[in-house]
């Protein structure tokens, strides 16, 4: 399919406020057929992803919200919770097939079990705020709310540990702020 | 700048064996001049990149590197280290001027500063390989390295740590493994 990179990256932006225009249950399920693809370390592909759609659990998401994010999240058409499988490790046998060794470098170390899971899912929210973006979709990424009490609600009976929240629908342009600044090359990066 | 979706998900793989054929300084400049512009909570950009290009700097990176990941990263044009400025929020008045009180929200407290540091630059990596994706570059990102023995070799006297690092350069598509399968959607999704 044909996007722009001006699509993805240079004239994309952060939305807080929502059209009144519904997004499809088939469209949430080709945004994780795009980002599903994107590399994650021994294909572990831990993250784990809650789209809150229904007027009932966008109930029961609301009041974990910092208070700054809650009316925008509630107006979303739907919001996105993503996670992460601190037992992401389980599935790669059928993840990881050419390795039947891959479940020993993970079962039984917390510290390696938690830094896969928080980079990698991290990195798969990566991929899926760009293949939104990709289907036309606007993203509200957010950090502030309440995590156990996330994980409490929509993850309960589970292993999965909330890594961040992100609306998704079609933002309205004209209550964009003033894009931010971003950091000179000279910044950031340096060519060795 | 057209592109597609096939290029960034469906159809990229990560590589291990390079073409001879070389990656100028420009592309570099126009990777971080796409990856910027993806969003980061309170816009604090953590992640900072040396591209490791000349001899002399791939010769101390390589004996760094798990023994799986030596002979393709010392082949590989360019091979990036990105990390993650544990020092971010002392950028904030220049990247979140609206709000003068955004560096006293990471100040003094190191787990915040973590979970930001490590969480951002994770997603600012996912951006990385999208744009290096969409200039037509190939990424061999890997996570098994001497994570403290690169911090000392590259960033000391700074307040970076490595998260990941990732070759870049143009991918010999005949040295591919097969594709390893993803979870289906019910595995990975549900809608509520």
């Amino acid at each position: 399919m044909n996007i722009t990179t001006e699509q993805l990256f240079d004239d994309a932006r952060t939305h807080n406020a929502w059209l009144d225009r519904p997004v499809p249950d088939e469209l949430l399920h080709r945004l994780y057929d795009l980002m599903k693809w994107g590399p994650t370390s021994a294909n572990c592909c831990p993250a784990r992803i809650l789209f809150v759609k229904t007027p009932e659990a966008k109930a029961r998401l609301v009041p974990c919200m910092s208070e700054g994010n809650q009316a925008k999240t509630a107006a979303a058409p739907v919001t996105a919770i993503i996670g992460m499988d601190m037992h992401f490790y389980e599935k790669l046998p059928q993840l990881f097939p050419h390795n039947p060794e891959a479940r020993s470098w993970f079962e039984g170390k917390p510290e390696v079990i938690h830094s896969t899971a928080f980079r990698n899912s991290s990195l798969q929210g990566g991929y899926f705020i760009m293949a939104a973006r990709a289907l036309g979709l606007d993203c509200g990424p957010m950090s502030g709310f309440d995590a156990p009490r996330v994980d409490a609600e929509f993850w309960l009976g589970t292993a999965v540990k909330t890594n961040f929240i992100c609306n998704l629908g079609y933002g309205d342009p004209s209550q964009l702020f003033p894009r931010s600044p971003r950091l000179a090359f000279e910044q950031a990066c340096r060519i060795v």
